[in-house]
C-alpha cells in the first residue's frame, strides 16, 4: 500500500503542502495521489538531520558500514513489489530495473567495503620533529570527515541507482552525512518504497532516524526551501542543466554559500575518424544505434552528437546508421515532461531547413539528424542535450573542420574517438581532455562502471565541479570535509589518524604511503 | 629600478587603466606611481595564459620541476634589493621578510618535489576483465589534470609567501596552469621584483612567456574583469571576507561558473579550559601575547578569540596577559588601510559598554579587550576578524556557558584546546570539528607548518571550500581537474597512466595502493 506521505525523521507524514500525482507513462493513466511537504516540514526534517548528524557520524566504520549493507538487503527484501511499482511508474520494463535494483544494492555495498577498508578518508600524518632549529616540528595530522546534512535531488532516468537510494545517497551516508532526499515527482511510490527500505535498516541498527528524511512534492519551493535551508551543508543533484543551475545560483547566493554537485546535461560528443569509417563504419553505426536507444536515449551519457569527414565511407556510415536504428523498437519514455520536451526539440530541429531528417523523427522512434559542419556552428542549441533516442551527426569537409568544431564544444561528461591511428587521433584527445570528464576509445559512453578509477562529470555545464564524480567511489569526497589536528591526544584523534593501525588503512606517513603504526 | 608597469605575457607594458602610488607604511611617504592595467591589458593576459596553457601542461615532471625551482633560485638571486623594497613597503622589518623569502622557495621546491614524486596526480588504473559476464568490464583509468589559465589575488599580510610567486601561484603552476596575478597594490614594486624573477626563469627553461602575467591595479574594476573573463578557469584568493565573497559572488554567477578558493576571515577562537588555567595559566597568557602580536597581529591565524571560565585562576590568567601585551613592543601594520581599519574596529569595541579595554586600546600597542560570555552572544560582530594586535577575552560562568557560546560560533581557521584533562576536552574537540579546519592542543594557531597533513581552510567565512587547504601541498589540488580514460592507447595516456611505472609513481591499481608497473 502507498500511502502518498513524506518520511521525515521517523515518522510518515502527509504533507501540508501542494498535491501532486504520478502517471504511468506507457497509458498515462493516474496512478496515486501525493501531497508535497511544506516548509515547516521541510524545516523538521533538516533540523532533525542536523541533531542526528552528532550521532550518525561517530559511529565506528563497522557500524556503519553494516547499516548501509542492510539498506541493501531491505532494498531486496522489497522484492518484486519494488519492481512493479517502479516499473508502472517509470516504464523502463522489468529486465532494465532488474538489473538497476542489482547496480543499486551493488552500489551501496561498494561504499560499505570502501568504509571499512579505510582509505577514503585519507588520513595524513607528519610526525614532530622536537629538535628543529629554529622551531620544533608539531604533530600534525589531516583525515576527511562527514559535513553535515545533505541535501539529494533524485533523478528521474534512474528511479533506484539515482534517486532516494542511489549513489548521492549511498556516498553522503557512507561519508557519515544524514541526507534529506527531496524525491522524483515521477517516481515517488518508488521513492516511498525506498524510504520504507532504509527505514527498517534504521531500526534494526538503532540509529537516530533523523539521518534520514524523504520530502514528497511536486513544486519548485520544496526544492529552494531545502537548499536555502542554513543547515544543509551540500547539495547533490542529478538532473537538467536548468534545475541544476537554479539550485546552484540558490546556494551560492546563501549567507553561507554550500557546494551543488549537480550532474547535468551533456550531448557526449562522438567522433568517427576517416580511418575508422573506413575499416569499421557499419559496426560503429550499428553500435551507435544501440547506444543512442539504451534505456530509450534517457542516459545522462548518450551519445547526442557525432562528428564524420564526408567520403564515400562516411555515406555508408549514414545508411547503416539510419537502418541500424530502424531496426531497434524503442521503449517507454519516462513521463509526459519528457515527452513534450523531445517533441519540440524534434520539432525545432526539424524545422531548420539546414537540419535533414535521416531516420525516425518522432517520439515513438529512434531519430537520426543530420547537419553540415559549418552550419552547426550556426546554432549553439544543438550542442544542448536532447533527452531521448536522438542523434544528430555532423558532416564536415575534412579533418581540419572537424577539429575546428571540436575546439568550440562546451563541457560534457563523455567524448568518445573511434579511430584506427593512435597518432592521427592524438590531437583530438588533446581538445577532448579540456572537454569531457570521460574519453572513451573506440567504444561505446552508455554502460558506466562503478569502480575507483570512474568519473562521471566533466566541465560546465555538465556538471558544478570539474573535481567531483557522481558514479564510482571516489563520489564520497563530496560529502566530506577536511580536518587537521595538532598536538592531538590518542583519545582525541579520529581512528584513521590514531598510532595504533589495526585495521592496517593506507595512510600518508611523513609524505610516504604506508600501512605501518606508529 | 621599479618600472611600475605590467608583466603581460612576457612584455613589460605601462597601464592603461587607473593610477596608483605606493607608501611606506612606517612613515607614510610616498614611494612610487604605478599605472594600474585596463580591460584590454587583462583580456590580452589571459588569452596568452589560454595561449600558452596546451604548451605548459605538457611538459613532462622534470621540466615543470626544474622550472619551479629556477624561479626559487631567482627569488634568491634578487639578493637584498628584494628584501629592501618588500621592507620599504611593508614595514615588516628585514628578519621577518628574510624568513618569508625562505618560506617562499622552500614551498616553491617543495611543490617541485612533489611533481616529481607523482602521487599528487592520484592516478588509478582498473585493468579490463575481458571474461566479465553479462558484459566485459573496460580498462579505466583516471587523473588529476590541469585546469587552464588561474588567476591569483595576491595577500597584504605575506607579500613574499601568499603574494606574487606565493602558495596559490606556486601549487597552480606546479599543477601546470598558466597563471594571472592580480598584484596587491600596498606592495607593488615588491610584486613588480618577484616577476622579473619569474620572467628569468621562464626565459631559462624557454618556456612560453604567456604562463605568467602580473597586472598592478589598484581598481576593484581590475579584479572584477579578470574573474569574468570567460577563459579563467579557477580562482586563487587570500583577503578580507567582504572581497573574498564579492569575487566568489561574480565567479558563481558567471554563464560558465568557475571555483574561487578563497582563504578569507578568522578569528581563530582558543579556550582555556579551568585545569589548564590552573596549572599553567601563566604560561598560556604569555604565549597567547606572542601569538596575538606575531606579525602585528597580522597573520590570518592570529587568536583574536579567548575563551575562559571566571575564577582566581582567570584573573591570575588576565593579569598575566595584560602584562605580557603591555611588555611587547609591536611592529609595524601594513598599510593605511589596515591602520583604519584597526582603529575603527578599536574605538567601536571600545564604545560597547559591555567591553573593558583591559590593555591597550591604540594601533601602535598590543590590545586586551575583555566580556562576559552573555553579552558576547548579543554581538554577532565581535567574532569577526579584527586585523592588528588585539585580543577578546571572553568569560564565561562556567563550563556550560562556555560550551554553548561554543556551539554558537561561525567557521574559522583554526580552534585552540588548552586542557589538561583529555576526557574533559573532548565534547569541545567534538563542536570545534564542525567550526574550524585545524585543531590545536596546548599550543598557538600561529606558525602554520608546509607539509601533506597541514590544512589552512576551514568553513565558511574563513574560507570558500571545507575541502580545500592554500597552505600545504594538498593545495595543488585546486588547480586541477579529473579526467578519466576508458580503453585508451598507451600514447594518449599521461605518464602517471602508462603501463610502465618508471618513476614508481604510487597509484590505486584495482582499487589498491601500489607502486608496480602493469
Amino acid at each position: 500500500m502507498i500511502t502518498g506521505k513524506s518520511l521525515i525523521a521517523g515518522n510518515w507524514e502527509e504533507g501540508l503542502g501542494e498535491e501532486f500525482s504520478s502517471y504511468n507513462p506507457v497509458d498515462d493513466k493516474k496512478l496515486n495521489d501525493f501531497k508535497g511537504v511544506n516548509a515547516s516540514q521541510i524545516n523538521i526534517a533538516v533540523i532533525q538531520a542536523t541533531i542526528a548528524y552528532s550521532s550518525f557520524k561517530s559511529l565506528n566504520f563497522d557500524e556503519r558500514a553494516t547499516f548501509i549493507e542492510d539498506v541493501a538487503s531491505e532494498i531486496e527484501n522489497l522484492g518484486d513489489e519494488l519492481l512493479e511499482v517502479c516499473n508502472e511508474e517509470t516504464g523502463l520494463g522489468l529486465p532494465r530495473l532488474k538489473g538497476e535494483r542489482g547496480r543499486t544494492c551493488g552500489q551501496l555495498r561498494a561504499f560499505a567495503n570502501l568504509i571499512r577498508e579505510g582509505s577514503w578518508q585519507q588520513a595524513s600524518i607528519d610526525t614532530a620533529l622536537l629538535a628543529r632549529i629554529p622551531l620544533p616540528k608539531p604533530d600534525i595530522r589531516r583525515v576527511l570527515q562527514p559535513l553535515g546534512p545533505v541535501a539529494v535531488f533524485s533523478a528521474s532516468n534512474f528511479p533506484l541507482a539515482f534517486s532516494t537510494l542511489g549513489g548521492d545517497t549511498a556516498s553522503a551516508l557512507a561519508a557519515g552525512n544524514p541526507v534529506i532526499v527531496k524525491g522524483h515527482p515521477s517516481h515517488p511510490a518508488t521513492s516511498e518504497l525506498c524510504a520504507k527500505a532504509i527505514e527498517k535498516a534504521i531500526e534494526k541498527n538503532n540509529l537516530s532516524k533523523g539521518i534520514f528524511s524523504l520530502l514528497q512534492g511536486g513544486s519548485p519551493s520544496v526544492s529552494s526551501n531545502l537548499v536555502q535551508h542554513p543547515n544543509v551543508e551540500a547539495v547533490g543533484f542529478t538532473g537538467s542543466t536548468h534545475v541544476g543551475r537554479i539550485l546552484f545560483n540558490l546556494a551560492a547566493s546563501r549567507p553561507k554559500p554550500i557546494p551543488v554537485y549537480a550532474e547535468m546535461g551533456s550531448t557526449n560528443p562522438l567522433f568517427v575518424l576517416p580511418n575508422a569509417i573506413g575499416n569499421r563504419g557499419r559496426d560503429i553505426a550499428k553500435g551507435l544505434a544501440g547506444s543512442v536507444t539504451l534505456g530509450t536515449g534517457q542516459f545522462c551519457t548518450k551519445p547526442g552528437l557525432v562528428f564524420i569527414v564526408k567520403s564515400e565511407n562516411s555515406e555508408t556510415f549514414k545508411d547503416a546508421l539510419v537502418t541500424s536504428i530502424n531496426d531497434i523498437q524503442t521503449g517507454n519514455l519516462l513521463n509526459q515532461g519528457v515527452k513534450s520536451g523531445l517533441n519540440k526539440k524534434l520539432k525545432e530541429n526539424a524545422a531548420r531547413k539546414e537540419v535533414a531528417t535521416l531516420a525516425g523523427g518522432s517520439i515513438n522512434e529512434g531519430t537520426v539528424f543530420s547537419i553540415q559542419g559549418k552550419d552547426f556552428l550556426k546554432y549553439p542549441e544543438l550542442e544542448d542535450e536532447i533527452f531521448g533516442p536522438v542523434v544528430l551527426v555532423v558532416e564536415c569537409e575534412d579533418m581540419e573542420e572537424l577539429m575546428g568544431v571540436a575546439k568550440q564544444l562546451n563541457g560534457h561528461l563523455t567524448g568518445t574517438i573511434h579511430s584506427d591511428n593512435d597518432k592521427e587521433s592524438i590531437a583530438l584527445k588533446e581538445i577532448l581532455e579540456d572537454k569531457v570528464g570521460r574519453i572513451i576509445y573506440n567504444g561505446f559512453p552508455t554502460g558506466v562502471e562503478v569502480c575507483s578509477s570512474m568519473h562521471h562529470g566533466g566541465p560546465y555545464p555538465s556538471s558544478t565541479s570539474v573535481l567531483a564524480t557522481s558514479v564510482g567511489i571516489a563520489a564520497i569526497k563530496r560529502f566530506c570535509k577536511v580536518t587537521c589536528y595538532q598536538n592531538a591526544p590518542q583519545e582525541h584523534l579520529p581512528e584513521a589518524l590514531k598510532n595504533e593501525n589495526p585495521r592496517g588503512i593506507v595512510r600518508l606517513l611523513n609524505g610516504k604511503y604506508s600501512t605501518e603504526r606508529l
